[in-house]
């Protein structure tokens, strides 16, 4: 049996389940402080005879496995958790842990249970409270110096849009633009209420786009998947597929730019490929 | 002993050396077409006990060993070059070719000799008739669907900066405002009688500065190695780790950030990184 850990910024998914990514048992535990939560979370692992826990979490965390701070949380904004070692939380209940970012665990599960099965290259969006990417090519998770952090690259802001942008570090990156937060803040209301509003999802399709023929430039994926809570106005996927491929303008030829609509795609585990991804990231440390 | 082809739009580089990355004898040989051309290419190697060819080569070109297209170059403005197969081209005389894309055995030169000796993960940037990225990630060039092309990023042209690019795919992406071309383009004259400009240099960092610190969110490499024939311009290079470290914000820290110095550094190869890179492809092919 293994473990699986989901942890956002607002709460952690926990999960027991089996290496095929049989999930037998799932809970949420809100995220507050290190003390109180890992009790809850602890106490959730400590009932089974788990082998190992896989842990997709909000960054920055160090994911060198040779460094001594493998699975420690870096400076974040959630101030309680910088230092927080995922490690050694769980070294008093003797379960070692495997750790990666919360969009390279989604990207794995994707790759292995969902829409990019079996490819080696792909990426995995995620626009949601943030915007993140999980990046897995030839066939690994990529880290290098850290991890990557791709949702914060420079885009250009639209001369029509006014908003200065939401990032706190670089105001109007890609996240700074197209976050749900930063919908909420340029358009003084949630992502959700904003549907009925065409402008809201043609220049939303826009920003997402031109960080797709980016990425596509940059990474050279096999596929692009999109999650996250804005995802879920389906409408964005043809409008996305469509101004890619104007902002790529034939730059770059190859079959799978040819087969947009299965190039472009929303996670086919819909939701549990972040949780599927940590089980198989702890099944693999056994391996 | 072992052979090597820097292939260029207006020369190609051919080269003998053995697997230390010795260069025994070299020679240009202009880029015209094919025929005329790779009689000459295919006559220097002819001479000599050449066990195997590393090819550096302008792309798009098919990297993907395991397809029967390997080798082969694709839809370029080359266009007498267009689906020219450099694996076809030595089979007449029974020599195995390893192709690979200029910008991408430049970065493997760096890893293996260079400034990057021994790093797992880096990028090579090289700014000059056209700009492009070799990528070096987790100990292995980056293909992926094709090849990264990320000279092609979308940076956001500057508010003061009313040149409309020289891209012929994308105007004012990254390499339509900052390559040679572009800087001729917007001046009216070449980069070499503008160097003492201040503007001209503090816009072109600018914009090399922006790039750098988009890869470093999406390949979070170790290192940043620049070269072509814009980086001659030494002054470049403090404005640009200035501004790189001015765009990031202090969001990504790591301790290769803190050395700066050491960070965002010319080829230590001083031009040779290409050749010598393809040299060791050639000599990998053979391990």
């Amino acid at each position: 049996m293994f473990g699986a850990i989901e942890a956002g910024g607002t709460k952690m998914v926990v999960a027991i389940g089996d290496e095929k990514g049989n999930i037998l048992e799932q809970k949420e535990i809100p995220t507050t402080t290190p003390q109180e939560t890992m009790s809850h979370v602890v106490e959730f692992f400590k009932r089974d005879n788990v082998e190992a826990i896989g842990i997709g979490a909000f960054g920055p965390v160090c994911v060198d496995i040779t460094s001594p701070d493998y699975g420690r949380i870096g400076k974040t904004p959630k101030l309680p958790w910088v230092n927080f070692s995922w490690k050694e939380a769980f070294e008093e209940i003797g379960i070692p842990v495997a750790v990666d970012t919360d969009v390279n665990v989604a990207a794995l599960g994707e790759v292995v249970y969902g829409s990019a099965k079996g490819l080696s290259d792909m990426i995995y969006i995620t626009v949601g409270t943030g915007i993140g990417v999980g990046v897995y090519l030839g066939g690994k998770l990529l880290h290098g110096m850290m991890h990557p952090e791709a949702g914060h690259v420079i885009i250009g802001k639209r001369a029509d849009d006014h908003f200065e942008g939401a990032c706190p570090y670089h105001k109007d990156c890609f996240e700074g633009l197209a976050s749900g937060p930063a919908l909420e803040a340029r358009y003084g209301k949630p992502a959700a209420l904003l549907t009925e509003n065409e402008d809201v999802w043609e220049l939303e399709a826009d920003y997402i786009a031109k960080a797709i023929m980016m990425y596509i430039c940059c990474y050279s994926p096999r596929k692009v998947i999109l999650g996250g809570g804005v995802m879920h106005v389906e409408k964005l996927f043809p409008m996305i597929r469509e101004k890619t491929l104007k902002y790529m303008n034939g730059y770059i030829t190859a079959k799978e730019l040819d087969d947009i609509e299965n190039y472009i795609v929303p996670a086919g585990l819909k939701g549990e490929q972040g949780i599927k991804g940590a089980l198989y990231l702890a099944a693999e440390l056994k391996r």
